[in-house]
Order: C-alpha cells, then sequence, then structure tokens
C-alpha cells in the first residue's frame, strides 16, 4: 500500500521517509536526485538529520496530478535503501 | 554583511540560497553534508530545484543559539560555489 498521500488545493502528493541514521538519508537523497535528472521532476523536499518530507506539485500548467507524478513517486520509493526499509 | 537572519521562539539562523542550476545546488549540498558531517550539526533543509532554505536550531538543551551555531553558518557560506555567488 503507498504511503504517499494525495492533497488538493494545489493538487500535490505528500509523503514523509525517516532512516536510522544520515548517511542512509544522504544515500537516498542522492539516489533521488538522479531519479530528478532523468525524469526533469524536482520535488520540494525537506530534511534534516534522519527524515526527508517530500512534496510532488503538479505540472506547472496543469490543475491535476498526472501519470508522471505518480510514477515519480513509485520510483522514489522503490529507490529506498534496504536500511530504510520497514521490517 | 551575512545574510542569515536570527529569529527567536525557537531561537534559530535561517538563510535561504539561490542557484543558476540544479547541478550547482547538488555541489552545495554534497559540501554541506560533509560539514555536518565533521560538526555533528544537522540543520533543516529545504530544496527545490535551484534553491535552498536552511534553518539552524539552538542545541537541543539550550534555549539561544551558540558559537557553534554562528561558525556552521559562516562555514557554509564559505562553501558556496562559486557559480552560486552573486556578481
Amino acid at each position: 500500500m503507498s504511503e504517499w498521500k494525495e492533497r488538493a488545493r494545489p493538487a500535490r502528493l505528500e509523503r514523509r521517509y525517516e532512516f536510522p541514521d544520515y548517511e542512509t538519508l544522504r544515500e537516498f537523497l542522492d539516489r533521488v536526485a538522479e531519479l530528478s535528472e532523468q525524469e526533469g521532476l524536482y520535488p520540494d523536499m525537506g530534511f534534516g538529520r534522519t527524515y526527508l518530507n517530500v512534496t510532488i506539485h503538479a505540472d506547472e500548467d496543469a490543475a491535476q496530478l498526472g501519470e508522471r507524478q505518480r510514477r515519480f513517486a513509485e520510483r522514489m520509493d522503490a529507490l529506498l535503501p534496504a536500511a530504510a526499509r520497514p521490517m
């Protein structure tokens, strides 16, 4: 089951990730940066030592989320290091 | 003149950085991550494709900012890639 929440006004996907340590967080940030460059999609990211909050907005000219945003969210989840996955 | 703003309740330093492109932003994030590990200080960071907002909080048991926080802010500024410096 996806942990992404869909919100309105403005349309966006949000999710929080937690990490056992800073090293694991950084590894994830590096992977997501590569994904951003591949997809040309740059979410808003807020992080501290062991957490990351992500907000994926709709395209600028679109009122609604599209397939592009949902695929990005799925691909992000797939990049999560094993150390940060729930047991 | 420093662009850091000192704020109260809770005591914190805040600054926004802007970047010409995502590559320059990532380079800066990498440098700051190394500084965080050296100093054992992990600010709250919020970023998108070409901006970064930073909040440095006081130590957990302290009501006020200390020398540690101010030094971190200065050292962050010194890590800014040339491409992101005002002309």
